[in-house]
C-alpha cells in the first residue's frame, strides 16, 4: 500500500524545527511494508494544507499528518481533515473524558475543549502524554487519513501504541532491512564492486556514504518475516563476501559500539593518547554506555611538554623526528599503555589543519600507532586530493584507530591499503 | 519571491536519514526574505522527481533541490533537472578541472567523470569539500532551479558561499540577521522575558533552542545594509539587556569558540580532567583551530586508579565522598592544573547514565570544578525532570564547564542559578 506524510507547521518552513516526526513515521511505515512515496511540509495555512491533502489522496492509500493539533488559533489540521474527508466535527465522549482526566481540577479553556472534537466516524488514538488525541479518518476509496500530534514526545508513543496496530491491520506485507556497515572503502569503489546487485528489485541493494564510512542496505519485501529473510539472506552474504574485511558489522550502531563490545567480550582494556584528535577518540569510546569496563584512562597530549611529562615520549624523538612522526605516535601508544596498565595503547598525532602544515608534513598527515605489548602497528594517513576540513581529518583518524583495534581483535591484518 | 525545497533520496523516505538539509536551506531562505511555502521529499525515482519539479515550478519562483548528486546510478537529480529545464547536459570545463584537482593522482571512474556534466547555461556552484558541484539552472518564466548536494557537510558551505550570494542577487531587499547566543536560560523563560518583542514585524525576533543552549535571532529587512542595521540595532540592544549575562556572544559560532578566543586574548592556558564527559570537553576545545596555544593537556580519568595515579586525587577522598562528589571534582581540577602547569584547571565527574545511578547519586548528577589557583568554584548539576539521555548529560556538562570559564574571564559570577 502507498503511504504519504504531510507535516504541518510554519516553524518547519522557517527552519526553526527539524522534521524528526517524518523520520519516526517513515521508519514505522518502512518496517510495516508500506511504500512511502512522498513527504510534504506545509505551513499553518488551511488552503495549502487542503491542497496537499487532496494531492496526497490522489496517489496514496494512507495519508499521515503530523502537527497542527494544539489548542491555539494556528492549529487547524483537524478542521481541514474533517472538511476534506467530508466528515464534520462532533464532540467525542472518549476524548472528552481523557481531557477531563488530564486537566483534573485545573480549569479548561474553550480552546482546550475543542480538542474533544473529532471527525465523524474517526477511529480515535489516545495521547498518554498530551492533550491532543489523534485519529484515523476513513475517506475516499478505502483510504485513511491518520492524524498525529507534532511534538515527538507525543507522536512517538501514539505512533507505536495506536497507529502501528491500526496500520498492521491494513496490510499483510513485511519489509526486512539489513544495514551492512564498512570502514575503509569509498562509495564509488563499493558501487563498482556491487554494480549488478544495485539493479536488483527484491531485495533492493543501495549504498550510503556517511562520515567517511560506507553502508550497504539490503531490503526485502515479502508476505512474512521468514520469506523476507530467505529472500535477503543470499544477497546479504554475497555483499559481505565481495566487500571482504572492510565490513565491520550488520545492523550495528557504530564502529565504536563494535569495538567496545568486542573489548568487553574479550576482557581487554584500551587506553588512548591523542594529539590532533584532541579527545574525539575517547569521546567516541565513552559515548558507549558501559565503556568504563574497558577504558580507564585517556590523555590528550596537545603540547610536546605533555607528551614528554605524562606519556614519557623522549625529547630526542620529538626533536629528531618531530611531534608528527611514526616514532612519536609509537612512543605515545607505548607510553599510554604502560601508564594505564592497559592491554592496548593507541597514539594519534597529526596535522588537522587548516594551519600548521609544511611541504614535508602537509595538513592532513596523521600517524596512528597501536601498541599491544607484543607488537606495535603504525598507520600513516597521507592527505590525498583536496583538504576536507579539520573535522573530517580528526574524524577519519579516530575511525581509523577504532578500525585498527577491530582488526587486531578479529585477527585480521591491522594495516591494509 | 516564493521558494520551494525538494529533497531527493530514498533514504529520507525510509527514515534512515533525517532531513537536516531542509532546515539549513529553510533558515537561509527565511533570512534572505524568501517565502518558503512547501517542502517536498521524493525518492531516487526520476518520474516522481520530475512531477515534483513541475508542481513546484507552477507555484514558486525558486526551486531548490538537495541530494541525488553522487556518482552512483540512483543519483539522478541532475539528469531530471536538465530535462525539466530543457537544457541538455554538457561537459563543464570548470567542473572538470575541480574534479581533476580533487582526485589528484588517484584514478577516476567513468561514473565520477559524470560529475563534470552540467545543464547548458547553468551557473555553477563550487563544492570545496566534495566531488559534486551544484548549480543554478534558469528555466520557465524567470525562474531558477538550484541544485545542491545532499551531505550536510557539502551542502552548508555551498549554501553559504555560492547559493546565498546568488539568491541575494535576485531580490533587491537586504536582510540583516543577528543571532544572540545564550547559555543558562531555557527557551520558555526567554520567551516570557521577550514576550512583546516576539510579536514585532520588522525586525522579527525569534527564539531557538539547540543542544541545551538558547538563541535569539533578530532579523531586519530593508532597502540597504545601513537601514537594516538601524532598524535592528535598538532591538538587539534591548534583547541583550533583558537577558543579561547569560548572553555569551553575537553571531559567534559556539561557546567553545568564544572561550578559546578569550583565553588566547588574555594569554591564559586551560587543562581538563574529565570523567563522565570522556573527552567531549577537550574535543570541543580542540575543535577550534589554534587551540594549541591555550590547551596543552587533557586527561580522561575514567577509572578511580587514573584519578589517583595521574591526577593525584586522594584515595581517602574517593573512598569517603565517592568518585562523583564535589570533593573529587575539586581535586581533579587542582590535579590537572598542577600537572599541566596551566592557569585554569577543570574537573568534571558525574553519572551520564543510563546505568550507574543510586537514590543518593541519581543519573544526571554532575559536579564541575574550576580551579584558578587563587580560588576554586564547584557547580552541582542536579537532574531535573525526565532523563534526556547520556549524550544530553555529557553535552550539558561540557557546555556548563565552558560557560564557567567564560564567566571567570569576564569577571562575572562563576556560579549562578
Amino acid at each position: 500500500m502507498k503511504a504519504e506524510i504531510i507535516s504541518v507547521g510554519t516553524e518547519l518552513l522557517l527552519g526553526h524545527t527539524i522534521n524528526t516526526d517524518a523520520v519516526y513515521v517513515a521508519r514505522e511505515l518502512a518496517a510495516l511494508g508500506f511504500d512511502l512515496m512522498h513527504i510534504q511540509v506545509v505551513g499553518d495555512n488551511a488552503e495549502r494544507l487542503e491542497h496537499a491533502l487532496k494531492d496526497a489522496l490522489q496517489r496514496s492509500d494512507i495519508v499521515i499528518t503530523t502537527g497542527g493539533l494544539g489548542p491555539t488559533k494556528d492549529d487547524l489540521t483537524k478542521e481541514v481533515i474533517a472538511r476534506v474527508a467530508g466528515r464534520p466535527l462532533r464532540e467525542d465522549g472518549q476524548c472528552l473524558s481523557w481531557l477531563k482526566e488530564y486537566f483534573g481540577s485545573r480549569p479548561m479553556s474553550e480552546n482546550q475543549l475543542k480538542q474533544a472534537l473529532m471527525p465523524e466516524g474517526a477511529i480515535v488514538f489516545a495521547n498518554p502524554v498530551g492533550t491532543a488525541p489523534g485519529c484515523a479518518v476513513p475517506c475516499g476509496n478505502r483510504q485513511f487519513i491518520l492524524m498525529l500530534p507534532g511534538p515527538p514526545r507525543e507522536l512517538v508513543p501514539m505512533l507505536e501504541n495506536e497507529a502501528r496496530p491500526f496500520l498492521l491491520g491494513l496490510d499483510s506485507n513485511v519489509i526486512h532491512s539489513t544495514m551492512i556497515k564498512t570502514f575503509g572503502i569509498g562509495e564509488g569503489a563499493a558501487a563498482q564492486i556491487l554494480d549488478d546487485l544495485l539493479d536488483m528489485a527484491n531485495p533492493t541493494v543501495a549504498t550510503y556514504a556517511a562520515d567517511g564510512e560506507m553502508f550497504v542496505k539490503v531490503t526485502a519485501k515479502a508476505k512474512d518475516k521468514a520469506e523476507a529473510h530467505s529472500i535477503a539472506g543470499p544477497v546479504i552474504r554475497e555483499v559481505k563476501q565481495r566487500l571482504g574485511n572492510v565490513v565491520y558489522g550488520e545492523n550495528v550502531p557504530s564502529l565504536e559500539h563494535v569495538v567496545v563490545k568486542e573489548l568487553i567480550k574479550t576482557n581487554r582494556t584500551l587506553a588512548t593518547a591523542e594529539s590532533c584528535t584532541g579527545g574525539l577518540l575517547s569521546k567516541r569510546i565513552t559515548d558507549q554506555p558501559g565503556a568504563s569496563a574497558i577504558f580507564h584512562l585517556g590523555v590528550v597530549s596537545y603540547a610536546n611538554s605533555a607528551k614528554e611529562n605524562v606519556l614519557n615520549v623522549s625529547p630526542v624523538t620529538l626533536q629528531e623526528y618531530g611531534a608528527v612522526s611514526p616514532q612519536t605516535a609509537e612512543e605515545m601508544a607505548c607510553g599510554i599503555r604502560e601508564l594505564a596498565k592497559a592491554d592496548f595503547g593507541i597514539g594519534i598525532t597529526g596535522i588537522a589543519g587548516p594551519e600548521g602544515g609544511s611541504v614535508k608534513k602537509p595538513v592532513g598527515l596523521v600517524y596512528i600507532a597501536l601498541d599491544c605489548e607484543k607488537s606495535i602497528f603504525v598507520k600513516e594517513i597521507k592527505p590525498q586530493g583536496r583538504y576536507l576540513g579539520r573535522e573530517w581529518v580528526r574524524n577519519m583518524a579516530a575511525s581509523r584507530a577504532l578500525d585498527m583495534i577491530r582488526r587486531l581483535i578479529a585477527d585480521l591484518p591491522v594495516i591494509e591499503n
